[in-house]
Protein backbone atom coordinates (compact mmCIF):
# COMPACT_ATOMS: atom_id res chain seq x y z
CA UNK A 1 0.00 0.00 0.00
CA UNK A 2 2.80 2.54 1.08
CA UNK A 3 4.82 4.04 -1.80
CA UNK A 4 8.42 3.05 -2.11
CA UNK A 5 9.19 6.09 -3.37
CA UNK A 6 8.88 8.12 0.34
CA UNK A 7 10.17 4.96 1.82
CA UNK A 8 13.49 4.96 -0.16
CA UNK A 9 13.41 9.40 0.79
CA UNK A 10 14.15 7.86 4.05
CA UNK A 11 16.15 4.85 3.64
CA UNK A 12 18.46 6.57 1.28
CA UNK A 13 18.50 3.45 -0.91
CA UNK A 14 16.50 1.47 -3.20
CA UNK A 15 14.86 -1.62 -2.53
CA UNK A 16 15.43 -5.24 -3.84
CA UNK A 17 15.81 -8.88 -3.16
CA UNK A 18 18.63 -10.65 -2.87
CA UNK A 19 17.39 -14.90 -3.22
CA UNK A 20 20.21 -17.50 -2.58
CA UNK A 21 19.32 -20.85 -3.97
CA UNK A 22 21.05 -24.15 -3.83
CA UNK A 23 21.79 -27.10 -2.09
CA UNK A 24 21.74 -27.44 1.75
CA UNK A 25 25.35 -26.87 2.51
CA UNK A 26 26.13 -25.00 -0.39
CA UNK A 27 26.56 -21.58 1.94
CA UNK A 28 22.79 -20.20 1.73
CA UNK A 29 22.32 -18.92 5.07
CA UNK A 30 26.55 -18.18 5.64
CA UNK A 31 25.99 -15.92 3.37
CA UNK A 32 23.00 -14.11 3.56
CA UNK A 33 24.03 -13.68 7.10
CA UNK A 34 27.29 -12.12 6.40
CA UNK A 35 25.63 -10.02 3.78
CA UNK A 36 22.99 -8.60 6.07
CA UNK A 37 25.75 -7.95 8.58
CA UNK A 38 27.68 -5.73 5.83
CA UNK A 39 24.84 -4.19 4.36
CA UNK A 40 23.48 -3.00 7.83
CA UNK A 41 27.44 -1.54 8.56
CA UNK A 42 26.90 0.70 5.42
CA UNK A 43 23.35 1.79 6.78
CA UNK A 44 21.40 -0.08 4.60
CA UNK A 45 17.68 -1.17 5.90
CA UNK A 46 17.73 -5.40 5.82
CA UNK A 47 15.39 -8.13 6.43
CA UNK A 48 17.05 -11.64 6.18
CA UNK A 49 14.23 -14.70 4.80
CA UNK A 50 15.90 -18.10 6.00
CA UNK A 51 14.10 -21.54 4.87
CA UNK A 52 14.91 -23.12 7.80
CA UNK A 53 12.86 -19.96 10.03
CA UNK A 54 10.20 -19.98 7.84
CA UNK A 55 9.55 -23.20 8.19
CA UNK A 56 9.01 -22.95 12.10
CA UNK A 57 6.50 -20.25 11.77
CA UNK A 58 4.68 -18.86 8.43
CA UNK A 59 5.47 -21.96 6.60
CA UNK A 60 5.26 -24.77 9.48
CA UNK A 61 2.16 -26.50 7.82
CA UNK A 62 4.52 -27.34 4.24
CA UNK A 63 6.31 -30.13 4.40
CA UNK A 64 8.55 -31.40 1.65
CA UNK A 65 6.51 -32.88 -1.54
CA UNK A 66 7.05 -30.94 -5.06
CA UNK A 67 3.87 -29.26 -4.42
CA UNK A 68 4.78 -28.05 -0.57
CA UNK A 69 8.14 -26.92 -1.86
CA UNK A 70 6.35 -24.81 -4.18
CA UNK A 71 3.61 -23.35 -2.03
CA UNK A 72 6.99 -22.27 0.18
CA UNK A 73 8.85 -20.64 -2.31
CA UNK A 74 5.52 -18.66 -3.87
CA UNK A 75 4.84 -17.46 -0.09
CA UNK A 76 8.20 -16.79 0.54
CA UNK A 77 8.24 -14.53 -2.85
CA UNK A 78 4.96 -13.24 -1.67
CA UNK A 79 6.66 -12.02 1.81
CA UNK A 80 9.42 -10.77 -0.18
CA UNK A 81 7.39 -8.41 -1.78
CA UNK A 82 5.77 -6.89 0.48
CA UNK A 83 9.13 -6.13 2.57
CA UNK A 84 10.78 -4.76 -0.92
CA UNK A 85 7.41 -2.73 -0.97
CA UNK A 86 8.20 -1.21 2.98
CA UNK A 87 11.47 -0.12 1.01
CA UNK A 88 14.02 -3.11 2.64
CA UNK A 89 16.64 -5.01 1.47
CA UNK A 90 15.59 -8.53 1.37
CA UNK A 91 17.93 -11.03 1.49
CA UNK A 92 16.20 -14.78 1.07
CA UNK A 93 18.06 -18.06 1.89
CA UNK A 94 15.99 -21.01 0.63
CA UNK A 95 17.23 -24.12 -1.53
CA UNK A 96 14.06 -23.38 -4.18
CA UNK A 97 15.05 -26.49 -6.10
CA UNK A 98 12.16 -25.84 -8.53
CA UNK A 99 12.97 -23.69 -11.49
CA UNK A 100 9.61 -22.80 -12.22
CA UNK A 101 9.36 -21.60 -8.69
CA UNK A 102 12.27 -19.31 -8.94
CA UNK A 103 10.89 -18.11 -11.74
CA UNK A 104 7.06 -16.91 -10.02
CA UNK A 105 9.33 -15.51 -7.44
CA UNK A 106 11.24 -13.09 -9.97
CA UNK A 107 7.82 -12.49 -11.77
CA UNK A 108 6.65 -10.63 -8.59
CA UNK A 109 9.31 -7.45 -9.54
CA UNK A 110 11.11 -5.17 -11.32
CA UNK A 111 13.92 -5.78 -13.49
CA UNK A 112 17.17 -5.10 -11.69
CA UNK A 113 14.79 -5.85 -8.44
CA UNK A 114 15.36 -8.96 -7.86
CA UNK A 115 19.10 -11.24 -7.82
CA UNK A 116 19.07 -14.81 -8.39
CA UNK A 117 22.53 -15.73 -6.38
CA UNK A 118 23.44 -19.38 -7.46
CA UNK A 119 26.05 -21.12 -4.83
CA UNK A 120 27.29 -23.86 -6.87
CA UNK A 121 28.78 -25.90 -4.44
CA UNK A 122 29.45 -29.49 -5.73
CA UNK A 123 27.17 -32.34 -3.85
CA UNK A 124 30.30 -34.00 -2.88
CA UNK A 125 31.18 -31.00 -0.79
CA UNK A 126 27.85 -29.67 0.67
CA UNK A 127 27.36 -33.54 1.95
CA UNK A 128 31.00 -33.39 3.71
CA UNK A 129 30.50 -30.15 5.20
CA UNK A 130 26.95 -31.98 6.52
CA UNK A 131 26.76 -29.13 9.10
CA UNK A 132 22.95 -29.65 10.35
CA UNK A 133 23.72 -33.68 9.67
CA UNK A 134 20.90 -33.52 7.52
CA UNK A 135 22.88 -35.46 4.58
CA UNK A 136 23.82 -38.51 6.74
CA UNK A 137 20.13 -39.00 7.71
CA UNK A 138 19.06 -38.48 3.80
CA UNK A 139 22.00 -41.23 3.10
CA UNK A 140 20.71 -43.69 5.96
CA UNK A 141 16.63 -43.40 4.75
CA UNK A 142 16.11 -41.24 7.46
CA UNK A 143 14.94 -38.07 5.49
CA UNK A 144 12.77 -38.33 2.38
CA UNK A 145 12.98 -36.14 -0.43
CA UNK A 146 16.39 -34.51 0.48
CA UNK A 147 17.50 -31.89 -2.21
CA UNK A 148 20.45 -33.66 -4.06
CA UNK A 149 19.95 -37.24 -2.86
CA UNK A 150 16.26 -38.40 -3.29
CA UNK A 151 15.14 -35.22 -4.68
CA UNK A 152 16.22 -33.29 -7.48
CA UNK A 153 17.35 -29.78 -7.94
CA UNK A 154 17.49 -27.69 -11.02
CA UNK A 155 20.06 -25.34 -11.56
CA UNK A 156 19.79 -21.90 -12.71
CA UNK A 157 19.96 -21.70 -16.51
CA UNK A 158 20.65 -17.34 -16.05
CA UNK A 159 21.23 -16.48 -12.50
CA UNK A 160 22.27 -12.84 -12.04
CA UNK A 161 25.32 -14.24 -9.99
CA UNK A 162 27.30 -18.15 -9.40
CA UNK A 163 29.50 -18.22 -6.64
CA UNK A 164 31.98 -21.06 -6.24
CA UNK A 165 31.52 -21.41 -1.98
CA UNK A 166 34.35 -24.03 -1.75
CA UNK A 167 37.13 -21.84 -3.84
CA UNK A 168 36.20 -18.77 -2.32
CA UNK A 169 36.43 -17.30 1.10
CA UNK A 170 33.26 -15.75 2.75
CA UNK A 171 34.74 -11.98 2.11
CA UNK A 172 35.68 -12.95 -1.58
CA UNK A 173 32.00 -14.23 -1.93
CA UNK A 174 31.18 -10.55 -0.30
CA UNK A 175 32.92 -8.69 -2.24
CA UNK A 176 31.12 -9.75 -5.33
CA UNK A 177 28.18 -9.79 -3.64
CA UNK A 178 28.43 -6.11 -2.83
CA UNK A 179 29.58 -5.38 -6.29
CA UNK A 180 26.16 -6.60 -7.51
CA UNK A 181 24.31 -4.40 -5.57
CA UNK A 182 25.59 -1.40 -5.40
CA UNK A 183 24.15 0.14 -8.58
CA UNK A 184 20.48 -1.66 -7.73
CA UNK A 185 20.86 0.03 -4.24
CA UNK A 186 22.00 3.68 -5.89
CA UNK A 187 18.84 3.46 -8.27
CA UNK A 188 16.27 5.95 -7.05
CA UNK A 189 12.94 6.10 -8.28
CA UNK A 190 13.11 9.36 -7.31
CA UNK A 191 14.93 12.53 -7.76
CA UNK B 1 17.74 -14.12 11.71
CA UNK B 2 18.89 -10.03 11.99
CA UNK B 3 19.24 -8.63 15.82
CA UNK B 4 16.27 -6.40 16.23
CA UNK B 5 19.03 -4.12 18.28
CA UNK B 6 21.00 -3.25 14.93
CA UNK B 7 17.66 -2.36 13.45
CA UNK B 8 17.19 -0.35 16.15
CA UNK B 9 20.61 0.94 15.66
CA UNK B 10 19.92 2.58 12.24
CA UNK B 11 16.33 3.17 12.16
CA UNK B 12 16.64 4.86 15.53
CA UNK B 13 13.13 3.75 16.86
CA UNK B 14 11.55 0.47 18.25
CA UNK B 15 9.77 -2.13 16.28
CA UNK B 16 5.92 -2.48 16.80
CA UNK B 17 2.68 -3.77 15.75
CA UNK B 18 -0.42 -2.00 15.44
CA UNK B 19 -3.37 -4.08 14.77
CA UNK B 20 -6.69 -2.90 13.12
CA UNK B 21 -9.51 -4.62 13.73
CA UNK B 22 -13.21 -4.06 13.37
CA UNK B 23 -16.23 -4.56 10.71
CA UNK B 24 -15.47 -3.83 6.67
CA UNK B 25 -16.07 -0.06 6.64
CA UNK B 26 -15.33 0.37 10.06
CA UNK B 27 -11.83 2.52 8.71
CA UNK B 28 -9.16 0.57 9.21
CA UNK B 29 -7.88 1.01 5.86
CA UNK B 30 -8.23 4.95 6.15
CA UNK B 31 -6.77 4.95 9.38
CA UNK B 32 -3.80 2.37 8.64
CA UNK B 33 -2.67 4.01 5.66
CA UNK B 34 -2.86 7.64 7.71
CA UNK B 35 -1.05 6.13 10.30
CA UNK B 36 1.71 5.17 7.87
CA UNK B 37 2.09 8.58 6.74
CA UNK B 38 1.79 10.35 9.39
CA UNK B 39 5.05 8.39 11.07
CA UNK B 40 6.73 8.12 8.16
CA UNK B 41 6.95 11.99 8.09
CA UNK B 42 8.66 11.35 11.48
CA UNK B 43 10.84 9.37 10.01
CA UNK B 44 9.85 6.12 11.48
CA UNK B 45 10.28 3.00 9.19
CA UNK B 46 6.83 1.26 8.34
CA UNK B 47 5.27 -1.84 6.42
CA UNK B 48 1.36 -1.65 6.33
CA UNK B 49 -0.87 -5.01 5.39
CA UNK B 50 -3.49 -5.04 4.54
CA UNK B 51 -6.23 -7.63 4.38
CA UNK B 52 -8.00 -7.08 1.12
CA UNK B 53 -4.57 -6.72 -0.61
CA UNK B 54 -2.79 -9.91 1.25
CA UNK B 55 -5.65 -11.77 -0.12
CA UNK B 56 -4.31 -10.92 -3.64
CA UNK B 57 -1.14 -12.36 -3.03
CA UNK B 58 0.26 -14.11 -0.11
CA UNK B 59 -3.00 -15.43 0.78
CA UNK B 60 -4.92 -16.01 -2.16
CA UNK B 61 -5.35 -19.05 -1.94
CA UNK B 62 -8.01 -18.63 1.53
CA UNK B 63 -11.77 -18.32 1.08
CA UNK B 64 -13.89 -17.30 3.86
CA UNK B 65 -14.73 -20.01 6.20
CA UNK B 66 -13.78 -19.54 9.87
CA UNK B 67 -10.82 -21.64 9.33
CA UNK B 68 -9.48 -19.60 6.46
CA UNK B 69 -10.06 -16.75 8.21
CA UNK B 70 -8.02 -18.02 11.16
CA UNK B 71 -5.30 -19.05 8.66
CA UNK B 72 -5.74 -15.72 7.13
CA UNK B 73 -4.85 -13.88 10.40
CA UNK B 74 -2.11 -16.34 11.42
CA UNK B 75 -0.40 -15.85 8.40
CA UNK B 76 -0.27 -12.25 8.48
CA UNK B 77 0.84 -12.20 12.27
CA UNK B 78 4.07 -14.34 10.96
CA UNK B 79 4.52 -11.53 8.24
CA UNK B 80 4.25 -9.13 11.25
CA UNK B 81 6.74 -10.93 12.69
CA UNK B 82 9.16 -11.41 10.34
CA UNK B 83 8.58 -7.39 9.52
CA UNK B 84 9.51 -6.39 13.25
CA UNK B 85 12.64 -8.68 13.22
CA UNK B 86 13.51 -6.17 10.16
CA UNK B 87 12.73 -3.05 12.55
CA UNK B 88 9.69 -2.16 11.26
CA UNK B 89 6.17 -0.56 12.84
CA UNK B 90 3.96 -2.66 11.08
CA UNK B 91 0.90 -1.22 10.13
CA UNK B 92 -2.25 -4.02 9.96
CA UNK B 93 -5.48 -3.40 8.54
CA UNK B 94 -7.57 -6.60 8.72
CA UNK B 95 -11.28 -7.60 9.69
CA UNK B 96 -9.58 -10.51 12.33
CA UNK B 97 -13.08 -11.10 13.67
CA UNK B 98 -11.78 -14.24 16.08
CA UNK B 99 -10.03 -13.31 19.29
CA UNK B 100 -9.03 -16.25 19.63
CA UNK B 101 -6.74 -15.72 16.74
CA UNK B 102 -5.93 -11.98 17.29
CA UNK B 103 -4.99 -13.69 21.03
CA UNK B 104 -2.37 -16.06 18.88
CA UNK B 105 -1.29 -13.32 16.97
CA UNK B 106 0.11 -11.09 19.87
CA UNK B 107 1.52 -14.37 21.34
CA UNK B 108 4.16 -13.76 18.79
CA UNK B 109 5.03 -10.35 20.70
CA UNK B 110 6.91 -9.18 23.66
CA UNK B 111 4.75 -7.24 26.07
CA UNK B 112 4.68 -3.55 24.33
CA UNK B 113 5.27 -4.76 20.72
CA UNK B 114 1.81 -5.42 20.15
CA UNK B 115 -1.21 -3.13 19.84
CA UNK B 116 -4.69 -4.27 19.01
CA UNK B 117 -6.72 -1.05 18.22
CA UNK B 118 -10.75 -1.92 17.81
CA UNK B 119 -12.25 0.16 15.49
CA UNK B 120 -16.01 0.48 17.51
CA UNK B 121 -18.10 1.56 14.65
CA UNK B 122 -21.68 0.45 14.36
CA UNK B 123 -22.66 -1.91 12.32
CA UNK B 124 -25.43 0.53 10.76
CA UNK B 125 -22.55 3.17 9.93
CA UNK B 126 -20.52 0.67 8.41
CA UNK B 127 -23.45 -0.67 6.55
CA UNK B 128 -24.02 3.24 5.81
CA UNK B 129 -20.56 4.01 4.35
CA UNK B 130 -20.45 0.74 2.88
CA UNK B 131 -17.42 1.99 0.57
CA UNK B 132 -17.07 -1.26 -1.80
CA UNK B 133 -20.94 -1.96 -2.11
CA UNK B 134 -20.57 -5.34 -0.02
CA UNK B 135 -22.83 -4.88 2.57
CA UNK B 136 -25.70 -4.38 -0.22
CA UNK B 137 -24.39 -7.53 -1.88
CA UNK B 138 -23.98 -9.34 1.56
CA UNK B 139 -27.36 -8.34 2.24
CA UNK B 140 -28.61 -9.40 -1.13
CA UNK B 141 -27.12 -12.74 -0.70
CA UNK B 142 -24.30 -12.20 -3.04
CA UNK B 143 -21.47 -12.81 -0.74
CA UNK B 144 -21.73 -15.94 1.93
CA UNK B 145 -20.03 -15.24 5.44
CA UNK B 146 -19.84 -11.85 5.58
CA UNK B 147 -18.67 -10.14 9.00
CA UNK B 148 -21.25 -8.22 10.44
CA UNK B 149 -24.49 -9.84 8.50
CA UNK B 150 -23.16 -13.35 8.00
CA UNK B 151 -20.56 -14.19 9.97
CA UNK B 152 -20.07 -13.28 13.11
CA UNK B 153 -17.42 -10.24 15.03
CA UNK B 154 -15.71 -11.11 17.96
CA UNK B 155 -15.55 -7.89 20.14
CA UNK B 156 -12.01 -7.83 21.60
CA UNK B 157 -12.10 -8.15 25.36
CA UNK B 158 -8.87 -5.71 26.43
CA UNK B 159 -7.80 -3.90 23.00
CA UNK B 160 -4.80 -1.48 23.56
CA UNK B 161 -7.11 1.37 22.41
CA UNK B 162 -10.67 1.85 21.26
CA UNK B 163 -11.53 4.24 18.10
CA UNK B 164 -15.30 5.37 17.80
CA UNK B 165 -14.69 6.40 14.30
CA UNK B 166 -17.96 7.37 13.75
CA UNK B 167 -17.46 10.15 16.73
CA UNK B 168 -13.93 11.15 15.74
CA UNK B 169 -12.19 13.04 12.87
CA UNK B 170 -9.28 10.88 11.16
CA UNK B 171 -7.18 13.53 12.89
CA UNK B 172 -8.67 12.74 16.15
CA UNK B 173 -7.95 9.10 15.59
CA UNK B 174 -4.44 9.94 14.59
CA UNK B 175 -3.45 11.94 17.48
CA UNK B 176 -4.62 9.43 19.67
CA UNK B 177 -2.81 6.44 18.08
CA UNK B 178 0.59 8.59 17.98
CA UNK B 179 0.17 9.28 21.63
CA UNK B 180 -0.38 5.47 21.89
CA UNK B 181 2.76 4.75 20.04
CA UNK B 182 5.08 7.49 21.40
CA UNK B 183 6.48 5.52 24.45
CA UNK B 184 6.76 2.58 22.21
CA UNK B 185 8.22 3.65 19.65
CA UNK B 186 11.28 5.82 22.14
CA UNK B 187 12.07 2.44 24.06
CA UNK B 188 15.21 0.56 23.17
CA UNK B 189 16.44 -2.59 23.65
CA UNK B 190 19.72 -1.01 23.07
CA UNK B 191 21.31 2.14 24.93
Amino acid sequence: MSSPCQHELIKRHAACVVWFTGLSGAGKTTLALALDDALRCRGVHTAVLDGDSLRLGLNSDLGFSPEDRATNVRRTAQVSKLMLDAGLVVIVSLISPQAESRDQARSLFNANQFFEVYLNTPLAVCEQRDPKGLYQLARGGDIAQFTGISAGYEVPANPDLVLQTHQYTISECLERLLAMLEPALKRRSVN
